[in-house]
């Protein structure tokens, strides 16, 4: 009797979970997920930056498993997790498993303050991703409309929260669309008075590198006209901007790039969180309780070799999830279960269109070699031949030209006409 | 002084008005949309099919015109119009012109039943493309969850009302998608048990184009597994499927593609309308009370050589803007206008990937040879090389592989997480 192996989430943890399993005769895979899509989540902020189109980083997760009849997709939201009855209750009826693994990863944290999330959209799905893009052009569109130059400023204002390698991403490509891109195409805008402010509660930006790479990025962020604030603590946001601890910024323009949390269903397992809300898992990943069940990605803490947690990155998300589809192989052969270890092969933040910092092992490399490095790393991981040529194309096209091919305004409501 | 032209609507006769002005030293020109961006219509419904992305066939109007600097762009929803004091009040304040060319468009029309709108999305804006490519896409999602298979059949079952071009495109595109596309994707789904069902109130589809095109489109569907239902006149839709007067189809997915009207600032000009709502125009498209008043495209009534009103179709709109560039030119130079006279060059409509129905004159051809010329035609009058090239890129590809790289299902609720 083959194996049901139940797997939620197609993110990176999920997915690669699946195709260590996908073709072996005695398991049958069943990945849930609540979208159709596996998202290329390193790339969305190019989609909210304009730059790709949603279709270029999103690839329906049947047609990745499309020649692997022993796995099965199927759209649905899960809700109730039975780790004692082995079984998953979801919108679309019960299932039942002999391993689960969760990989759900996480959402965005308002620290209790969920009501600023309609003025400060963060990044995690393609349509948070197409809301920002049409908060940043519509900005634009207002900004040349405005006469009074006293308004004009607010909406020539963006704010990015959160000094992370995201954050950096979109200050980066903020600074970058409104000092080059958009300027050539407004006649009333002068793009010396956008202005793009990163703030950052901690001392410095990209905590997670060495200080160098740090201080490397803040001045190639200033270069693209992007002011960062450090020590500095939000402590209000509303539609007319962002208030910190010593001053008011007016902004229409709000992106929060500042915390996650992780997947609600984790309070159901009754098993150990920590504080940030994750799962503690054992050195195979796996609840300590209930070894059938695998938590991988931004859902699970999992420790590196000094102690520390791992952070919410993609290639750790993948290793993870390779790793628990090989353990899952190992039991039903019989095999004793391996320790996890990640092999860090580096990270990386890009800032603009030349210049990035990564680090690899000892290693720091910054600059246009950096930004090279960033560039073909994405590209060779975006999964599909043909997305890969057409991301290639896109980018080279506005490489060259400035230019940015998605800056559509699309509006919530398709009831809307004209 | 310059001459202020003020041109309402950023579609094929707005644009074409814009361009023939746009190299004139005395003449400033303001177009104005509630969109920021130009939509190639004829290729819409391939976005609703996941065949193409948004950014394939919309173009920012700012981009189209920004090396001409004296043609002003604003995204700004028109309110009134006053022609007595030559002004336009908008959301972004009032404007004043000399000239004024309207070239709103249509919306669809749902003969009284507005009610309908939720459970029957037109097609007209890439909002609503969107829409029905998520229906679709979650139809089968569905249909692939559902374990009852009497419960499965609505799911099916994909409805279109109306069967003019865009609904034949519609369900030649949505009769491939269902038997081949989709159905590799999917493990319990028997591609044979889709329905598509094409509705006409008239005795033919394609009732513009002479019979023997239209039985040769009946058949072309046929093959694709389109049931085309003639002389049927629906009487109500609801969530649960379409009735007409002698039967109800249960059907969760309905498309309509049965009517337009026109732009409701018609009713405020003071002037003629047909009984569709166009405004009757004299010879030059120019209103008989007000001569600096042009109106172009679907929103205009202009008659044919043989006193019939033209239809709503892109190239009918593109020569209408183009002339009606020139005649306000003729104006400021002093020379008297022209005629209108439309100079038909053909009409044509696709069935699914390599057939089509064409009327050149008193040519007509189909199959493969028109679809051909379809192609060709569609291609090469989207603007800009980039996208053109795209284009013919993510065709061949689908063409080649039966796959559909933009079969997204996104959310209109951007907060929803994960």
């Amino acid at each position: 009797m083959a194996k049901k192996v139940i797997i939620v989430g197609g993110g990176f943890g999920g997915i690669n979970a699946a195709k260590i399993l996908a073709r072996d005769e005695d398991v049958d895979v069943l990945v849930l997920d609540r979208r159709n899509h596996h998202l290329f989540q390193p790339l969305l902020y190019q989609v909210a930056m304009a730059g790709l189109s949603p279709a270029e980083i999103a690839f329906p997760i049947r047609s990745i498993f499309r020649r692997f009849p022993r796995v099965g997709v199927l759209m649905a939201d899960v809700r109730e997790v039975r780790p004692q009855e082995n079984k998953l209750i979801t919108d679309q009826g019960e299932f039942s498993y002999d391993y689960l693994v969760l990989a759900c990863g996480s959402e965005h944290s308002y620290f209790g303050h969920n009501e600023w999330e309609d003025f400060a959209p963060g990044l995690k799905t393609l349509e948070q991703a197409t809301e920002i893009r049409r908060r940043v052009l519509v900005a634009f569109e207002r900004a040349e409309a405005e006469r009074d130059k006293s308004t004009i400023a607010p909406w020539l204002t963006f704010v990015i929260v959160g000094g992370g390698p995201t954050g950096v991403e979109l200050a980066g490509a903020l600074g970058e669309i409104t000092r080059f891109t958009l300027a050539q195409d407004f006649r009333h805008i002068d793009p010396s008075h956008t202005r793009v402010i990163l703030i950052e509660a901690g001392p410095r930006i990209l905590s997670a590198f060495p200080d160098e790479l740090s201080e490397r990025a803040e001045r190639d962020l200033r270069s693209l006209g992007v002011e960062t604030a450090v020590n500095t603590r939000v402590t209000s946001v509303n539609a007319e901007g962002v208030r910190t601890a010593d001053r008011f910024i007016p902004a229409k323009t709000v992106i929060w790039a500042a915390g996650v949390k992780p997947s609600p269903l984790n309070a159901q397992l009754g098993s150990e969180l920590d504080k940030a809300g994750r799962v503690v898992v054992d050195a195979s990943l796996a609840l300590p309780h209930f070894p059938n069940i695998f938590v991988v990605g931004d859902q699970a803490h999992v420790k590196d070799e000094r102690g520390q947690p791992l952070p919410g990155l993609a290639p750790i998300a993948m290793q993870e999830g390779r790793f628990v589809g090989r353990q899952i192989r190992r039991d039903i052969d019989g095999r004793e279960r391996e320790k996890f270890s990640y092999w860090d092969k580096g990270t990386m933040a890009t800032i603009g269109r030349k210049r990035a910092v990564a680090m690899i092992g000892r290693l720091r490399v910054s600059g246009f070699v950096a930004w090279l490095m960033w560039l073909l790393i994405h590209i060779y991981y975006l999964i599909g031949f043909r997305n890969r040529a057409l991301v290639l194309w896109n980018w080279t096209y506005s490489y060259l030209t400035y230019r940015r091919g998605a800056r559509l305004i699309t509006e919530r409501d398709w009831h809307l006409h004209q």
